[in-house]
């Protein structure tokens, strides 16, 4: 993480043809290039913009090209289709230190190149410039923990569910249920924003009342992530609304609100930004195609997110536990020697009291949050029941003892087991 | 394109499951469902909120899935991988028309499904509620050419090449000799926006003086966008430089700046916006995950977009012909039978006089801006070549008179179809 001059990218990438030609390709689209030359590209100009190869490592052949390629000229060079890691670098001066711009130099254009047959962001790393343009998180794990009341430990969170189809008042009652179990985190769901059938501000009113009562009675206010994600004036007017509620938090899908749109709500949150990544298998799913989640998610936090989705240990998608473990880690290394911004990795996805052990086994960490949706709302003593055995899943995990060990002193934990065995 | 009172979506979808229940399963990530029953999930909460299964016809099989699907509990169902095409509907009052939380409801979670080993999204309709919440495209094809002077033909256009590494008046210069050979458009690349190299406003400044020049001569101002992306702020700024300096175009990288961010540029603009599509390949390059252009350009064009890059037949990158045309194709087709927003779709990527007959044969229409960059550049009699055999070509094309036959009588084709063969 030594101090940079260039903006630096890393690639995976497989190609039927030359890798180190492929690799000047890439560089050339995403800088000076164009498919002849032309008039005005001389060394001097090459020399101050261009892009350069910093690395290339050659790695194994496929038989078969992961992407389609339609170049007829370009059958695979012997052994098959080359794949190989490369890194990129460009001279900060061409774009500044702007994050829209990075992304469409880093991974623009380029994917649609016919000279590759798999292209996959793994990695970015930027000049400290980028620290001095862009805040990052402004509360982070910190911050969060300070206005959530959670001195130490995960954050055991939920999602309202159903989904979508309760109105304010329902809502409302279901986060008095929870707030009343002892919840750390209650998070609307991505679906739900302002419908008319759950009005934004009817439902912000409505569950501020039930968070605020329970907060008299215990001295500590659950945090409820609104999702405020819609236009850039939507958003505006119910970040303020949940303020004035005297609400904690709020949401936004990044996909949906887009970049310009995230450092915009990353300027005037006064509120943690908890950032869904609903959304991120299309950008993911093909292992040769798209984005790392390490290099993608360094966008959304510089940009301000707090909190940020990693999915979960045997969850319910498609997604490997290594993976979601390594996008976990990469949320706590910081972006910048300058700056703490270590964010809040969120777990989610049919998390349940089992998957505690294993997510604290591998992350050695409780700066995260653990949002069970069914995992909570249907324990089989309700909420409360749900709530009290994700904690006590987290002390089993924490004390490294076997969570049958610790059910048969803790009923609720062992009646999650039976549940969601 | 009956008037809608739901939202639809169409899916093609790979299954190692039962196709219907898969469809189900959809269905329930992207509206009421968790994956356990919940309380308060009553009949008729499901009922006013639940997706619904409008349509499914089963295909072909896959021998082995097209994405990694980690589910140990489903090997294939008999027969293999089952591909099917889906029609999904939600209702409006769950989400109301909003475009962000649209995208969330259509592309959300559900690309992360492990019950689909493929997914993509190909086409989306929307209730005219839409229509009355974002006003789409400003200028469109008829404003664009009554800003361009161009009552009729394709707009022959260009790209500032080298991509970067020109300062404002080197910038300046090329763009004087382009207006000077009596080019139609030009584009600032993607990768320039506004870096220390090439500063934005010193930009417009130098780029307007040449434009303003050469409109004094021939009383037909070329059309510049200038490349806009970045912060929210900044592009206000430079939309309001270039259009104090008179420029009559603005660009903008749709995936760099996003929903929220593009939805805020087509309220705020006063000029046409050139929507740039790079990282389109992210999110299209694996045939069986991601978008269909048809399905993802309508979210931008109702954003404001008036002019959409497609691609451009036998083009550098990976792309089909067919897929070019289709996705220009359905920048023609109205969105809502309330209004005519029509956009202009902009073929670019290694494009020369020579695709010009099949490009209008494919279309049927010359409601479109035709880029090359090189193609003009490179040309052996420079840009002013390269501009007037485009025309040539686009004469030829419509006169439906072979290239060949017509450069005979037209030295400046002759010699494209030489340099370019």
């Amino acid at each position: 993480m030594a101090s940079l001059n260039r903006i630096e990218a890393d690639y995976w990438f497989e190609t039927p043809g030359d890798p180190r030609r492929t690799a000047e390709v890439m560089a050339g689209e995403q800088s000076s290039g164009t498919f002849v030359a032309v008039p005005g590209e001389t060394p001097e100009l090459m020399a101050r913009a261009a892009a350069r190869v910093e690395r290339l490592d050659l790695l194994d052949h496929a038989q078969a090209p992961s992407l389609p390629s339609v170049d007829p000229a370009a059958p695979p060079a012997p052994g098959g289709y080359r794949r190989a890691r490369l890194t990129l670098s460009w001279p900060l001066e061409t774009t500044g230190p702007s994050l829209p711009n990075l992304l469409a130099t880093v991974a623009g254009n380029l994917f649609e190149l016919r000279q590759v047959s798999g292209l996959r962001l793994t990695d970015i790393r930027l000049p400290a410039a980028f620290a001095d343009a862009y805040a990052g998180p402004k509360f982070g794990v910190a911050g969060t923990r300070a206005l959530a009341g959670v001195p130490d430990g995960p954050l055991i969170g939920t999602i309202v569910k159903p989904s979508v189809g309760f109105g304010p008042e329902e809502t409302a009652a279901l986060v008095a249920t929870l707030a009343g179990a002892g919840i750390d985190f209650i998070k609307d769901d991505e679906l739900q924003s302002d419908g008319p059938l759950c009005p934004f501000e009817a439902r912000v009113d409505a569950v501020m009342r039930a968070i605020e009562a329970e907060a008299d009675r215990r001295g500590r206010k659950a945090m409820f992530a609104f999702n405020i994600t819609g236009d850039l004036d939507q958003m505006r007017r119910r970040h303020d609304h949940v303020l004035k509620r005297g609400g904690t938090c709020v949401m936004a899908s990044l996909n949906s609100v887009g970049l310009a749109g995230m450092i915009e709500l990353g300027r005037f949150t006064q509120l943690p930004i908890h950032a869904h990544r609903n959304g991120w298998g299309y950008l993911s799913r093909s292992p040769q195609l798209g984005f790392d989640y390490r290099a993608w998610h360094k966008i959304w936090r510089l940009a301000g997110a707090d909190h940020m989705h990693v999915n979960g240990i045997a969850n319910k998608f498609s997604e490997p536990d290594a993976s979601v473990i390594a996008s976990a880690q990469a949320c706590r290394e910081p972006l910048f020697e300058s700056r703490a911004d270590a964010i809040m990795p969120v777990f989610s996805s049919g998390q349940t009291a089992r998957q505690a052990p294993a997510t604290f086994a591998a992350l050695g960490s409780t700066d995260l949050i653990y949002a069970a949706g069914g995992g909570i709302l249907a324990h089989p003593d309700g909420p409360a029941g749900g709530v009290t055995a994700l904690r006590e899943a987290w002390e089993a995990a924490m004390a490294q003892v076997p969570l049958q060990s610790y059910a048969q002193t803790h009923p609720m934990l062992a009646r999650a087991l039976e549940r969601f065995g």
